[in-house]
């Protein structure tokens, strides 16, 4: 494939398996879920939030390119924030503060989902262990994120009035996340040359949205439908 | 805590989140269970099984004492059988082969769901980076399998006649197990003397717990109720 073809097939992956098709996603934009569903899925979606910059730093102390690790630092300042700044996690917090979660339960991580923590680590193993190239292609999700959290921020904006003044994280991410997947995908192109490595690289890609996809899976069967938590789940 | 109160904390973990009280159990049990059901079980549960042995060559592989390897590579021969005879994994593929799937299809692991895939390889996680007491007293659960596996073989034997064949894996289960809880019991009532240790043993084998849970929450959720597979997974 052409770097072309591949750019296509990459993309092919997102109509297929991003999680923007989840029932989750589709009641929450249809103003259908409640404050305690929307409590778990801040909540739950903290942890990941909180191991990205972590991901990041993996996927840093990888690369023996300076100006590889010069663009991809960025995605940590993000995050984590420049130390004036707040990053988005510290947004995310404010979010889950919106729906009425106290700060430290939060942050401790003590009530998410075995499903969601599983789901989270197999991202950190994706990128610690499996070729470089996958661990990158597996950040390309991002091309598909500015259309999810576009239509979110309306739709929350309108279905969740209360919400409004957790919406920071989202507005950030309108302008980061094309940025980071544009340099992404750029590299990935380039540097998959052969059919195997452009193999590897959609299915890393499409690895990263069965992560996301499971994450929603165990909030929406814990806290929706059938709404079943496991033992020692949060209890909204 | 005393060694003896030690096994009381450890024992009363059991009833409390032990996934003989999972729903799919209790289904399964009652006879409610389709054969289509029985099939996406048996196949996710094998990729649990093929990956015992793995654990259990990295517990052996930080043990410094040679009575423990000895002892604890008896559960490898299980599982891997003996060159003559066949261990775990080949009797478990008898029983998916007896729900009506092919070896092959089992074998490959391709129709995995990924949140039995993420949850069987936080047990290897669990077992490799947790310290070397928490990865032998994961493997506690084996205290309350008898009770769970003696129940289930008269209960498939009653309400799914056409399993019948396939239910060796079972019967070795019934007198290998306690041999396997029974020494790993003794060594942790033993081993875990400071408070900080005891609490150690009891939250890895809460977190076995929750590992054997999500794996029949993610079998329940895609095949039963809602019965809702994500992207890519087996549609029995």
């Amino acid at each position: 494939m052409t770097p072309t073809d591949l750019e296509q097939r990459l993309r092919g992956v997102g109509p297929e398996r991003y999680h923007h098709r989840h029932r989750f996603h589709l009641l929450m934009h249809e103003g259908k879920l409640t404050r305690a569903q929307l409590q778990a899925w801040a909540l739950n979606r903290y942890f990941y939030q909180s191991i990205i910059p972590i991901k990041d730093a993996v996927i840093l102390s990888r690369s023996e390119d300076p100006a590889f690790r010069v663009a991809w630092r960025k995605r940590i300042v993000d995050h984590d924030g420049d130390g004036v700044h707040p990053g988005g996690i510290e947004k995310w917090i404010q979010l889950a503060e919106a729906t009425g979660l106290e700060r430290a339960r939060v942050v401790s991580g003590a009530e998410v989902l075995p499903g969601v923590r599983y789901a989270v680590n197999a991202y950190l193993e994706l990128v610690s262990k499996h070729s470089f190239l996958e661990a990158v292609a597996s950040s390309l999700t991002e091309m598909f994120s500015r259309d999810l959290i576009s239509l979110r921020v309306d739709r929350l904006k309108l279905h969740y009035p209360w919400l409004s003044g957790g919406l920071t994280y989202f507005n950030a991410r309108l302008t980061q996340a094309p940025e980071d997947a544009q340099f992404a995908l750029a590299w990935v192109t380039e540097h998959a040359r052969t059919s195997a490595e452009q193999d590897l690289a959609v299915a890393a890609l499409r690895a990263k949205c069965d992560i996301l996809w499971a994450q929603l899976d165990a909030i929406y069967f814990a806290y929706v439908e059938p709404g079943w938590p496991p033992p020692g789940a949060l209890l909204p």
